[in-house]
């Protein structure tokens, strides 16, 4: 018996060792990244970018914050890694911290390694809180590519990905600019999703209904900010038959909206509410799920069947101790707010107005969209909502227009994401935009400046 | 509009702020880890543990490993998080050193965050590569706790938690000492073994049945070592009916066994690898999918449709590379098959031939399991195969005599395991075995001393 002694082999081919996620193996083509800071990334020829998608709506704290970087660093030279069945200060720690930023009824954090999994486990606790099998879920919607994550997104990544026999049932969210309910007002789409949803309840069974699922406010299809009214409309019909409200925070949660979570937007408070990415900017892999007391009363005497080798991981763990605390002393969250409210919202209001091939700009605090159509009028998207390729060709020229100008935003189907980190400067953020409206006339036409005149509105 | 301040509220009871996996909150209780080093973990009371299940199979490289903890530090210096879509250079090199590992036909590495997600990929990528729908899986098996892991997972942890409508066929794998086939010898439990997969084929539809996954040497069900034809036989059913073979080598693999994979110890080369744990001891969270040629030729011109924001995760990429350069330069692997023969091995026979509730010892490398028995001709389990929950009173009784020892293995349902870290000294195994030993007598009665005295066979 010869076991491979692990030197390499003249015969292998290692070109490619990486497989790709969300790609055919032979186009994905990458740009090498050398290094990092703040709100800027470079490669090794001297390119830099403005990060306008915080790597997946990752990075609130930006690149290699010192205060992070040190916490990581000195937490490794701790304690790496500890089973999940031991008591551990810094694993306490960030459980307290992370429920201290949350509603008070959240009681308790299974920690996870990341989005996917966190739903996992939530869905998981409501079906067993409640004995019911189906859970509602959203069109337009993401929420990880691990089966029981997949059940529930509502985007084309789940065409082929999707498992048989989910007990999912989808309904549809507001989204005013395209309403499935005809509406021509934010009160009318807000009172008629509700009724939707209402009906759909009705039709389905409120007794077999787990959970609903949502994110508060939409992100990678396409942020969609629910009116005002929509969510404690939700929390009600939820309260009125018993199903428990999933909150899937996490890219709206640690401030990433202006608050520290979307659902705090409107008071609301889920039963479970899943989180990852903000709460530590990715430093290291960590998620999890807030437990609200209906569910902590549930296992509070009967083993809850899940978990995993990496829950509650120090060095995760310490990291996201550091984070909440600079999030706090620095004032990030109220800094989101501001920002969106007085500098990108404003910006992107005027470059509506200007530039034809926008039909819509949303958003609040700092998740922006903006939505490309061909037409005004019939709202024709620019690019089709397809599975998981290429850009469409126009996007991708978009796309390679903005990197020319030394930004880097998040380009998805018809839309321009911006979701930059949280602590980018005002004069980063204007920069970052106009060499966005730069590319977006270059490449469609219309008027080029955007941040300085009278203030317009979004359409 | 007043979002949460992050301010604590007097009002909030945060007492028990984590929540636990597999456990009724109300019962969790715990030893509180202070510190760790090398094979050692400690508390704040001067309690010390020798670390014999290496958080969970995890620590190939012990606690703290000065190399390790290095890379860490150093990485978290350079660029802590990116997103999956760049390139860069510890991703690639991490790829590749896991590849050199690796069986020739192995090309690519999708990389996740744990051995769950890991599993979940492979699944969909056999199902995608081959158009069929069903997984074979073995009862005894774990393979994570996602829906579409716990959907093949073939253990009691699945019976509250596994999915509806899972496309899993559970067949029987080789467990001579309770031989689902009747057979005596192991020849006889590897042809009627394979007899029985066959036949399962044929009976559900060689055309229907994309994938059989497996546990080289299944892992927490009871370190069940295969004869030594059954995983070629394997390996030749899926040939001969187009079925992928997916190795699961989260617990196996890195050297567990005393080889680089478990496979390897049968030179099986299966079309997907997945791996975790060992690839970096845990100490950043981190899993992976090694594709074969028939996956990767299949995915070269046709995006994969799955992912996650953590794939590739630079801190995590930087300590596998590390932890495989010592796992070389130390040659642990060799270590830890040398180990297990001349060690762990022969003092486990001993230990059955003495401990009459010992009705098996098994295993190889340094992954063992002491099987308990109430009666040696009966092999009556001293201890049922049960559902998450705490330890059946005899079991809880050894695991706080093994504790109070000084030593702390896994126990699980009827059983003791022992993974000790692969950089484990001669002298703290046998101490180690000695304890465990001990507190077997001490509980159960028998006679001590183990570790001299003429080597012993395996029951
Ligand atoms: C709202 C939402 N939920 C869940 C996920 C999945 O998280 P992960 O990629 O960490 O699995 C994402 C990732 O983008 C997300 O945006
Ligand atoms: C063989 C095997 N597969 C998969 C898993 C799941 O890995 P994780 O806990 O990282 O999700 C485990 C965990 O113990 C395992 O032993």
């Amino acid at each position: 018996m010869n076991p491979p002694t692990g030197v390499p082999s003249a015969s292998r081919d290692r070109s490619r060792p990486v497989f790709h996620p969300w790609s055919a193996q032979g186009a994905a083509r990458q740009v090498r990244v050398d290094g990092a800071a703040g709100c800027w990334f470079w490669d090794r020829d001297g390119n830099r970018w403005l990060d306008l998608h915080s790597q997946l709506g990752n990075l609130h704290l930006g690149h290699q914050h010192p205060v992070l970087v040190e916490a990581v660093g000195a937490q490794a030279a701790r304690l790496c890694t500890l089973a999940p069945s031991y008591g551990y200060e810094v694993r306490d720690e960030a459980a307290r911290l992370i429920l201290d930023t949350m509603p008070d009824a959240m009681r308790s954090v299974l920690f996870t390694n990341g989005g996917a999994d966190a739903n996992e486990h939530a869905l998981r606790m409501a079906r067993l809180v409640t004995g019911r099998p189906k859970v509602l879920a959203a069109h337009r919607s993401y929420h990880g590519a691990t089966d029981g994550a997949m059940a529930v997104t509502g985007d084309p990544r789940r065409w082929s990905a999707e498992p048989p026999g989910s007990r999912t049932v989808r309904f549809f969210g507001p989204y005013l600019y395209r309403s499935e309910f005809h509406a021509t007002t934010a009160e009318e789409e807000c009172e008629r999703a509700l009724r939707h949803l209402r009906r759909l309840i009705g039709y389905e069974g409120p007794e077999t209904v787990a959970a609903i699922i949502l994110e508060p406010v939409v992100g990678s299809n396409g942020v969609l900010v629910p009116p005002p009214g929509y969510l404690p409309g939700v929390r009600e019909l939820c309260d009125e038959f018993g199903i428990l409200l999933i909150a899937d925070e996490v890219m709206t949660g640690f401030g990433r909206c202006g608050a520290w979570f979307a659902g705090d937007l409107h008071d609301v408070v889920p039963d479970l509410l899943t989180f990852a990415k903000g709460v530590n900017s990715g430093y290291v892999p960590m998620g999890g799920v807030a437990v609200g007391e209906r569910v902590a009363a549930y296992f509070e005497d009967r083993p809850y069947p899940g978990g995993l080798t990496y829950s509650g991981h120090p060095l995760a763990c310490a990291s996201a101790v550091a984070s909440i605390g600079v999030l706090r002393d620095d004032k990030l969250v109220e800094r989101a707010e501001l920002l969106g409210r007085t500098v990108l919202g404003p910006s992107l209001a005027r470059l509506a107005q200007r530039v034809p091939v926008v039909g819509e700009v949303r958003g609040v605090g700092l998740a922006w969209a903006i939505e490309l159509v061909s037409d005004r009028d019939s709202r024709e998207p620019l690019a089709p909502y397809a599975a998981p390729g290429p850009l469409a060709p126009p996007m991708a020229q978009l796309l390679a227009a903005c990197r020319e100008r030394g930004v880097w935003p998040l380009v998805a189907a018809n839309r321009v994401h911006l979701l930059p980190p949280l602590i980018i400067t005002e004069t980063e953020l204007e920069r970052g935009i106009e060499a966005v409206a730069d590319a977006l006339t270059a490449v469609f036409g219309g008027h080029r400046r955007v941040t300085t005149g009278p203030t317009g509105v979004t359409t």
